[in-house]
């Protein structure tokens, strides 16, 4: 077995065999194969693409590389949710103790932003004290504790992912399906979830642009999950505009509270709804609704414990920015479009995101947003207001801005995008 | 201007801009742009193509990565020959001291033999004291003195292909007929010969296995060539059976001196005329027939002194294995096939070729044809001797046999396939 002769056959378009796949992960994970030659097997994987038997097998590869979770001692069932990334997307913020709150466990292995969408480990820790790193021992305990948990992924699990995805970055190889779906399910699988809800973003804030593509990658991923075992779900949603009024580390921390103290903004809370509710009947936890877990504050319960669990005070004053600048409407009318792409790039140049890995975020910075798509509009009226602590970099945020806001002659039809668009099982 | 941007644009089936292509060379040659990124950027080229203008603007920037050579302070008119390799392809050996003869100047910058297929270097590494490496200096005199110099080509000459060369040798890169032709013709380009005639082989022991994918690369490197003021002629020639009856570093030096002696194997003279009459033309040098040179005996004279001016003694006798194994005929009939491809895997398992770059090659080793293709054949009689010095090396070579010899019955008709196939000027 040697690489070119695996890269050779998907260049080639031909199927690679299962021992094919198995001595690639391998190898490449143990540095035999060359990041060249993996990242030319990525790019003909991307042009060529991958079969259903090709993609759960470079699935059970990557998971193989690594150790596997295992959360059968736990009283609870378990269930999990994962994004595919949008702005504005605070969702697993409310939605993993609102679930814990109903009665299934939420092991929530996350992430951090890159680029122009946030990450929820960057968002928690604009919570004074709060830690996203802990041990596998310590993460059963807080899960037990509580119910819930939301904590960085640690280096044990499909280390071939973690470098697969370091080189896809690096070399124009993102956008490959069968890649992405690979990547996002070897986590979940080697998580240990028993359920799983996907939320596929689709839209101009998404990485899936289109309805087509986004029920691709779902329906992939959908199988590699109940291929593997775990009870998987997903909702394709909308993300042509950001997810609720804030976009930004501490400003979606603050709206997250707001949900879970039975307010906030409708989308997010549809949204947060109808993922638990998926999230439960996934786990066969039956009888319980979660609108009644945000009313009586039984969720909100399980957050100021799961933030406390993990060093974190949630009583503590939330990071604000120094500087703030406010966009005003150019017209009356009504605003017809807010473009997610344009309002997550902004909040990424204001210093809510970062450009590399290694760079650190600003806690107070990102947008707010005080009117939605579909509002009437007068001249002059406040549209968002820009924070951070940079203020040299408003210009280069307005920039992004431009062409995002749209507003139309008063009495225009405006038709509201539904958030969930579709339902995969 | 970034890495990620510019495979992205030939990925999505862009065309890259000549500012995107002279930075990514550049950026590469400098190790700006790491490897990773290269070889993802070659498998998109592979897979998606380049236009002509594409492919002029990458060889354009390859040339301009190094030094150019300058032969413009010589008397005489220069023509080069570059052939796409082979086996048993010895032809450069009579060829260059043939048209030195003639009365054009020939600076003939050669390869090593890497896979199946032999080097001329190797081959003239046999000659006892015979050395490849020049100084450009160096290389120029015995290019004054003689008219023909056969040497290795400096660091310094589009250092760009150097290193891309090597990385898509191990990233299944190879075989992309914009960076074959690129390749080739930056280097013949940067040598600064006038004029250049390529021998574009085709058939199971070429690189171009059919007709059609060979006479796309010769119009493309005859572009090139043209493009860039260089007088280039291509032909397509036929390599389904070796050329002449040796495969191997010292047998085909023995019978490249019986071809500059008057003699030889009928196709090696063939090919060497016509290569010499197409160098000669294109380099404007009219009046002299080459077969008047082979039996005149200038042309042994011209190489006698282009081996001595390189350190070379040409009545030294030449290394021979230690050990031979004859293949005899197992049927009475006609020999129908004799394989190229199978040969030259023979030839390099007993130890005429290297699987690495670092590997040595053995002087003596490699086949010995009795019989070609249109012979009637008796059962028992000789058709191959094999030479090596590694006699545990016959079985693996006669596995590399098996199949690629074909004696059908007698009478059966059999239609020889003509050496030159094409011209494309």
């Amino acid at each position: 077995m040697d690489a070119i002769s695996v890269i050779r056959t998907k260049r080639d378009r031909g199927t690679l065999s299962d021992e094919q796949i198995d001595w690639v992960i391998d190898a490449y994970t143990r540095g035999e194969v060359a990041d060249e030659q993996m990242s030319a097997l990525a790019m003909a994987i991307l042009l060529n693409g991958m079969n259903r038997d090709e993609i759960a097998r470079w699935t059970a590869a990557m998971i193989a590389s690594g150790e596997r979770m295992d959360f059968s001692s736990l009283p609870l069932p378990t269930a999990d949710k994962h994004s595919t990334g949008g702005v504005g997307d605070k969702i697993t913020l409310p939605l993993a103790p609102l679930v814990a709150a109903c009665g299934a466990a939420v092991p929530q292995l996350s992430g951090r932003g890159l680029g122009h969408t946030g990450g929820t480990l960057d968002k928690l820790e604009a919570i004074p004290g709060w830690r996203a790193l802990l041990s596998n021992h310590e993460m059963l305990g807080v899960l037990r504790d509580v119910g819930a948990v939301i904590c960085a992924a640690g280096d044990g699990l499909a280390p071939a992912d973690k470098k697969l995805y370091a080189l896809r970055d690096v070399t124009g190889t993102v956008e490959a399906i069968p890649l992405i779906a690979s990547s996002i399910m070897s986590k979940k699988i080697a998580e240990g979830t028993g359920a799983l809800v996907l939320d596929v973003k689709v839209g101009s804030g998404a990485f899936m642009k289109n309805l087509d593509d986004a029920r691709e990658l779902a329906r992939t991923m959908v199988g590699l999950g109940t291929d593997h075992g775990v009870n998987t779900v997903a909702l394709l949603t909308d993300m042509s505009t950001p997810l609720g009024l804030t976009a930004g580390n501490a400003l979606e921390v603050r709206e997250s509270v707001e949900v879970l103290a039975g307010g906030g903004p409708a989308d997010v809370v549809e949204l947060t709804l109808a993922l638990a509710r998926e999230m439960l009947a996934a786990a066969g936890v039956h009888g319980k609704d979660p609108a009644d877990a945000l009313r009586d504050g039984s969720a909100m319960d399980h957050w100021r414990r799961m933030i406390a669990a993990q060093g974190g005070d949630p009583d503590a004053t939330l990071p604000v920015a120094r500087e703030t600048h406010v966009v005003t409407a150019e017209a009356d009318g009504v605003l017809t479009a807010l473009d997610a792409y344009a309002v997550g790039i902004a909040a990424w140049r204001l210093g809510a995101g970062r450009a590399r890995k290694e760079d650190p975020v600003q806690e107070g910075a990102g947008v707010e947003i005080h009117a939605k798509p579909g509002t009437e509009i007068q001249r002059g009226q406040s549209l968002l207001t820009l924070h951070t602590n940079t203020p040299e970099k408003f210009d280069y945020a307005l920039r992004a801005l431009e062409g995002g806001v749209e507003i139309s002659p008063a009495g225009t039809e405006f038709k509201p995008t539904p958030i969930v668009l579709e339902r995969i099982a």
